[in-house]
Order: C-alpha cells, then sequence, then structure tokens
C-alpha cells in the first residue's frame, strides 16, 4: 500500500494539508472534532453507501450536466434545514464536478464554511481538486460562475480508483499527459513506456504518478492563483477542448484530448514546434485511448470560443508548445486565432 | 461643499480607496481606463437615466424582495450577453440592497472581477458598503448566501442624498444611532442635540456625519473581516432586528430600531445596563422618527432568530451595552435566551 504522508500545499492565503494515501477512516479521525456534512453524488453513494452517515450527507446529481446554480440552490437549502452553523465542516466526495461544486456551495454558504475535499477520480485527483477553482456553468458556458477558494485538506484514497469505470481512468489520463506536455518531458517519456492496462493494475505505481501530478499542478497554480501568468499553461488544449466539450458532450478528458492536437499544429505554424513532436503526441493519445480528432461544427465552436473566460479584451492567451514539456503562454488576437481556426 | 478627499481603508487582504465628496464626473474619470458595467436598480435608474449608458448597465428589481439568487441569475446572463470578460470593472450604484448584490455577482462572475460601490442611502454609506460583506437572501433568511471580498473604491457622492425619500433617511439613521450605541458616545450626544431635520437640511453637516461613521464601520470591521471577534458588534440590535424585519417587512432600520432597545433590555437583565439609558436611547429613536416596539408574533420571530447565521454551535453570540458607546459580546446559549425572549 502507498504510505501515508501529508504534504503542505501552500498558495497564497492558505496552507493546504494534502494527505496521500489515506482511507475512509484517516479522514473521518482528522475531522473527529468537527460537524462534517458530506457532499457528493449520486454514483459515488451507490458505490459506498455506508460511508456516508444519512442526514449528514447531500448528494448531488451526477454528472456535467447538473454542474449548474439549480443544483447549488437546492443544496444550500438542504444545509438550511440541517441548521448547518458557520462551524459545520463539507467535505465533497467524488470527481471534478463534485469537488467543483462543493467547494463553490462551501464559499457561498453563509459567506463561506470551511471545506475539505477527496476526489475520487484520476481527472479529480490530478488536476480538478488542486488549485481552489470552483463553480458551476451557465448555459453552454462552462464554469462562468464560482469563487477561488482553497480547501483545508485534499485526501487521496487510492482505494476510489477501484471502482472508477475505464472511461474516467482514460479521461483522467488526458490532463496527466497534459501536466507532461506543458512541464514534464521526463513524465512524457514515462507514459510512452507504460499503458493505462499498467497503470489500472498497479495502483502503488499510480498512486505515485498521481501524487507527481497533483504537486505539478500545485506549483503551477501556486502564486498565480487568480490566473494572470503561468497558470494559464494549464489551459493547454482546453481553449478549443471546452468548446468541443460543449457541442457534442464528449467526456472533458476526450474534448481536452482534441484541443492538445490543435494546439500543437497552432504551435508548428505560430513558433516552429517540431511537427514530428506532435506525432509523438497523439501517438502516446491513441496508446491511452484518447481521440485526436472529431467532426464539430466550426461555427459553433468559434461563438463558444470567444465567450472563454480567459479571453481579456480581444486577445487570447493561447497555450502552445516550444517543445514537450515547454508550454508557454502565446497572446493571440481574437482576429489571427480566427483565420487559423477556420484554415485549419 | 464637501471637500474631495481619499482615505485609505485597510483591510486584511486590500486597501480600498474611499473617496468622500465626489460627484459622478468624478467617477467616471477615476474609472476611465476601464470598462465599467454599471449596476443599479430601477430606482436610482430612475433618478438619474442620463447618467447610465445604454448597453453597459444592469438594472437589478430594486427592494429586499429581489435580493435573491433569480436576480443574481439574470445579471450573470445579461454580462455574458454582453461579452464581460475578466477585465471588466462592475460599479455598484444604489442602497444596501444594490451594493450588496452588486459585490456578490462581481465576486463570482468569472470566479471574481474587480468592483467599486457609489452607495445612494444614508444606509449604505454608512454600513453596507462598508466591509466586505455581499450576498442574497434565501427564502425568508437574510443574506444566507454570499462571500466577503473588498471593493476597490467606495465613492461618497452625497448629492444622491438629495432624492433620498424621507423613509430612507429615518431607516439610516438607526445605523448611525448603533455606531453611537456600541462606540461613540460623544455621537450619541451629538444626535440628541440635533434632528433627522436640522440632518436633512444641511448635507455639508451630514457629509461630516456619514464619513463619521463610515470610518466607525470600517475600523470595527476591519482586521475581523469574517467576524469572530469585535465585527460581532455591529450586530446590536440585528439578531431580533432580522427576525422582526422578514415577518412583518418593516424598514430594516426600523426593525433594527426595536431590536436595539429589546437588547438595551437585556443589557439591564444581564450585566446591569442603566434602565435610565435604556430611555435615553428610546428618547433618541423616537426623535428620529424610529419605532421602539411592535406586535410581532414571537413564536415565528423565535423560529427564525435561531437560524441566524452568527450562531455558532447552540451560543449565540449577543450584543449587549455596559454603558452608551460601549458594545459588548455576550455568549448566551439558545436555552437561556429562548428563556428570557419569551419573558420579555
Amino acid at each position: 500500500m502507498i504510505k501515508k504522508e501529508m504534504v503542505p500545499f501552500r498558495f497564497s492565503d492558505k496552507e493546504v494539508q494534502c494527505w496521500f494515501g489515506v482511507s475512509f477512516d484517516d479522514i473521518r479521525e482528522q475531522l473527529s472534532d468537527k460537524r462534517v456534512i458530506w457532499v457528493t453524488d449520486e454514483h459515488v453513494y451507490q458505490k459506498y453507501p455506508e460511508e456516508f452517515p444519512a442526514g449528514e450527507c447531500i448528494i448531488l446529481p451526477a454528472g456535467e450536466a447538473g454542474k449548474n446554480q439549480d443544483t447549488v440552490n437546492t443544496a444550500i437549502e438542504e444545509l438550511l434545514n440541517m441548521e448547518a452553523d458557520r462551524d459545520v465542516f463539507l467535505v465533497g466526495v467524488g470527481g471534478g464536478v463534485v469537488t467543483d461544486m462543493a467547494g463553490y456551495i462551501a464559499s457561498i454558504y453563509l459567506r463561506g464554511v470551511k471545506f475539505s475535499f477527496a476526489p475520487t477520480s484520476v481527472l479529480g485527483m490530478v488536476d480538478a481538486a488542486v488549485g481552489g477553482k470552483n463553480g458551476v456553468n451557465v448555459g453552454l458556458y462552462k464554469n462562468q460562475v464560482g469563487v477561488i477558494r482553497q480547501p483545508e485538506h485534499l485526501f487521496y484514497n487510492f482505494s476510489f480508483l477501484n471502482t472508477l469505470p475505464e472511461l474516467e481512468w482514460i479521461s483522467g489520463f488526458a490532463e496527466i499527459i497534459k501536466h507532461a506536455c506543458i512541464r514534464d518531458a521526463e513524465m512524457f517519456q514515462f507514459l510512452l513506456n507504460n499503458s493505462l492496462e499498467d497503470f489500472r493494475q498497479d495502483l502503488n505505481v499510480t498512486g505515485d504518478l498521481i501524487r507527481r501530478n497533483a504537486e505539478l499542478k500545485y506549483k503551477v497554480a501556486a502564486g498565480d492563483e487568480r490566473e494572470s501568468g503561468q497558470r494559464r499553461l494549464l489551459n493547454f488544449g482546453h481553449t478549443l477542448g471546452h468548446a468541443i466539450e460543449n457541442i457534442t458532450t464528449m467526456p472533458h478528458g476526450f474534448a481536452i484530448s482534441i484541443g492538445m492536437v490543435f494546439a500543437c499544429r497552432l504551435s508548428e505554424k505560430l513558433i516552429g514546434f517540431d511537427p514530428e513532436k506532435t506525432e509523438a503526441l497523439k501517438y502516446l493519445l491513441k496508446k491511452y485511448h484518447l481521440p485526436t480528432e472529431t467532426d464539430f461544427d466550426k461555427e459553433k465552436a468559434w461563438d463558444i470560443l470567444v465567450h472563454d473566460k480567459k479571453k481579456s479584451g480581444d486577445t487570447i492567451h493561447f497555450i502552445l508548445l516550444k517543445g514537450i514539456g515547454e508550454g508557454v503562454v502565446h497572446p493571440l488576437s481574437l482576429s489571427e486565432l480566427k483565420t487559423l481556426f477556420f484554415e485549419m
């Protein structure tokens, strides 16, 4: 088993206790002096019903479709009905949708109560739960509402991965590959030398990989929580990816995978990224069962893309690659991007 | 006219530029390098339509009844339709309801954009706009959802008071009297020596009084933004006041006025507050046309009171007076308070 260990993640206004290799019992013990209300979704609850005490648990609908203000309003009403006061402690247990919403609910309820996360998916563990971004979608537009606020703890219970569906494994590895592309060429090679099946069979190795990714995400996000500098690198593949995700409703990681290939092509055109490296990325993505292209309505995608919240005036900070492991922020005018986008 | 002057209000994470004695033109000049979207309500808009540029303005419904998440959702959709990006700057122009909602909208839109306030009412100027609390009501419960976030600027344009209805003047003076009770015995005497009619006739004197109150509120709130210590003093009169406001729908200041008299009676019973001082407060409140008692459903008020978000476990931090100008935080068990409440 993976050794239990606490690593402090130091953000500008808070130190998050990041616990690797813990069990449900460890989490309960850590929070034994608090009134904990658990926030999870239908899927996680069905798999682990005995872990969630009746009456102290909010069960959200599963999936991206329920990631909206209506779901948050219902949760707020449940908290009021439970007479949860300012000392209540929310623990979000689930994938990225659950932790994004649990963090947002905790941030606005009574103008903010404390919270922690126990991510249950690869994507949640390596990405969504780390960095303090939370929120909900507004119609087709992703994460247009939310705040930035760090949890008290991150609890990594790798046993959740035993019940994680294959599609979720695949989707999560898209973010791992993204991390490799922007910051970790060595990990890119490590991923090439292994396969999804290897990782699914050896949770010890996977635990180490997830920790490496959580720490990478933390280091890129810390000190730039509001994303005005290097945190932008984490959007590699996401500008087009979010648009494709919205119009095709494919899983997040799948859409991001296609977005990464697009960003590599753009990198070739704009900053001389080696086309062979694009092929290497495509090979790696396919190896992890991720798509590298899809048919989609370009006009529709463009409309969503221009609403992208990373836009600043007429400039989009597009993330390109100089090399594998070398992401760069490249300011691009909307008109320039539009021409390139419709050409490609 | 009142001299234009900037006073920095230093909160734990931000310095707010507090401008006294400014005009609409001064505000526009200060923000001339930004894309400003104005947030106001129907009443203010009808009085000053020429000040709000068409297409760059969100007009909220006027009054407490519209202070809810639905109104916020509509405003968020308007911002998306205006293609407001992360560099947008919201300016809330209105009473406490407007600034509370504008601050909340700015705090959650795209995970937070910058904002400033130009309060238009006495209550907004001396209380609601200062201190960074924002949010909306949930059903009968006030301000159950929101965040704590400071604006970039506070703009005091005293000419707004020329069009302020009498009822709003009266309601605002309840918070001024509250400040005198908890922290400023000299101001209590000053208020006794003057009248509402005096203040309405001389905006120079009123401007000074408002500045004194804004600075008092700032000093009590700064360093305790999350209200775990002395900021609690500002709740004097508010525990019962909020409950009465909800069940009778009387104006905020009127309900708080009745709540202050109740808190004085409680202070007599629990910490020996001089009953003659209670009479002095009642005299002052009446002088400013504020009610000191009302008929209300005690059972209903109690139900709302126990949901008060200031509650911490079974303890309410009730604000009592030792003397005029000497507010104290008094922890009281719910059962103790219940007995006293139904006896009185």
